[in-house]
């Protein structure tokens, strides 16, 4: 991840799933869907039947700068026509309903749609109007549907959130970042005689100090600050800065 | 997942993070804020100095029946005193930064508050204001950061969405359902017994008229009639039905 952040100038990065927003009701909403796909690096949307009709200034305006998925976008006046040139099509579907369909997670979902798109076949997502979610008719034309696990007290999703978590996925199933790194960027992580070394100063100045006077208990306690100073992995660059509050501390002591 | 949908009702489900709201802008994003959180089973929201102050009703309106959640927000002017009683503290970084600390992604983040959380401890995660984000007195606050890995080109997250993904992979971590299932309700998946008693059907139809009347290449023909009926599961139900179809055409066949 390089922090680049330049909405304006997206690109696809190689071919992905068509998000397919049927009868979307606000214009907003499409401009956060655009938003989201960027995220999660889908680039390609399709929108049936747009109750306001297409193109709408709202829609650049919660974007953020995806405007080029908007821009890019291609509008239809039926689920038939949008899905008509796509292999596969998948449909989200929040509730569960009595027909006989595979259903998939998210992650399941985005992990077949990659084996769809690499095979070098088109697929899409449908996704259903605000309110009402997706007919019947429409479900019907889905190879199979998506439903997240989520919170099953309070399962309504906003539609560009619902985006978000498929274009979410979809860029994780790729993703190779560890799940937890350690950034030190100039310095490196101490190794053991750096450690050593400042354990020592630490001992030296406190024996000087008096703080390690009884014999007895001295081990033990030297023990317990090894192990502070050992929780957690420690750089190079921050065991001088120790170094120099332990030599101040320790001059204002004799100065005292 | 049961389908059930009382926003109204929704209730901590067991000890959550905290999710901290540093001097936020925008009160609709509060309320979006607290809809995620519902979605992702997080309940506890605080808010740092927020611009417009508190409450706001704008907030409720985009909730979309998350009102426990807004209701019981609790507010701060200092992130010290909104952390003062946690034992851990993530923080979200949109962009690498150069200090050193670990960082973990959306997964890794989640993996590890429920292991704090199963502790008994309490733990919080810091998301910063729209535009900026958190400053750098907030980030020192952060026992570790949280990195999503998304789209490098177009790393521009609503907080809403940020908040989402977080709840997400917070529910993800305790989610059992399996990637992918096939719903059947009130039937069955077919046994193979049941599928070669339709095959059968349909081979003494096809053969009555004269569709498999080349004998040297009919066992092909039956054979890539197999390979179609078998790709997918097929539900007892949906044999009756291509039962009811064959029988149908059949007569049809005749009648004409």
């Amino acid at each position: 991840m390089t922090g680049r952040d330049k909405g304006a100038d997206i690109a696809p990065l190689g071919p992905s799933p068509i998000i397919i927003l049927v009868r979307p009701q606000l214009a907003e909403n499409i401009g956060s869907v655009a938003r989201a796909m960027g995220n999660g690096g889908l680039f390609h949307l399709r929108l049936v039947a747009p109750r306001d009709g297409w193109p709408q200034q709202r829609a650049w305006r919660s974007a953020s700068g995806a405007d080029r998925i908007l821009e890019e976008a291609e509008v239809f006046e039926t689920v038939d026509e949008a899905i008509a040139d796509l292999h596969h099509v998948m449909a989200t579907c929040p509730r569960p309903r009595h027909i006989i369909k595979s259903v998939m997670t998210a992650r399941g979902g985005a992990c077949e749609l990659h084996s769809i798109i690499n095979r070098g076949l088109k697929a899409g997502i449908l996704f259903g109007p605000e309110r009402s979610g997706l007919d019947n008719e429409d479900m019907a034309r889905a190879d199979s549907w998506i439903r997240y696990p989520l919170n099953p007290d309070f399962m309504s999703l906003n539609l560009s959130q619902a985006v978000m978590i498929m274009a979410y996925e979809w860029w994780m199933q790729n993703e190779m970042t560890p799940i937890k790194t350690f950034v030190t960027n100039e310095t490196h992580v101490a190794t053991k005689g750096e450690l050593e070394n400042f354990m020592a100063h630490l001992i030296r100045e406190l024996d000087k100090s008096g703080f390690l006077r009884n014999e007895q208990k001295k081990p033990g306690m030297v023990r317990n600050l090894r192990h502070f100073f050992q929780r957690g992995e420690v750089t190079e660059q921050e065991l001088r800065t120790l170094h120099g509050v332990v030599a101040e501390l320790a001059k204002m002591g004799q100065s005292s």
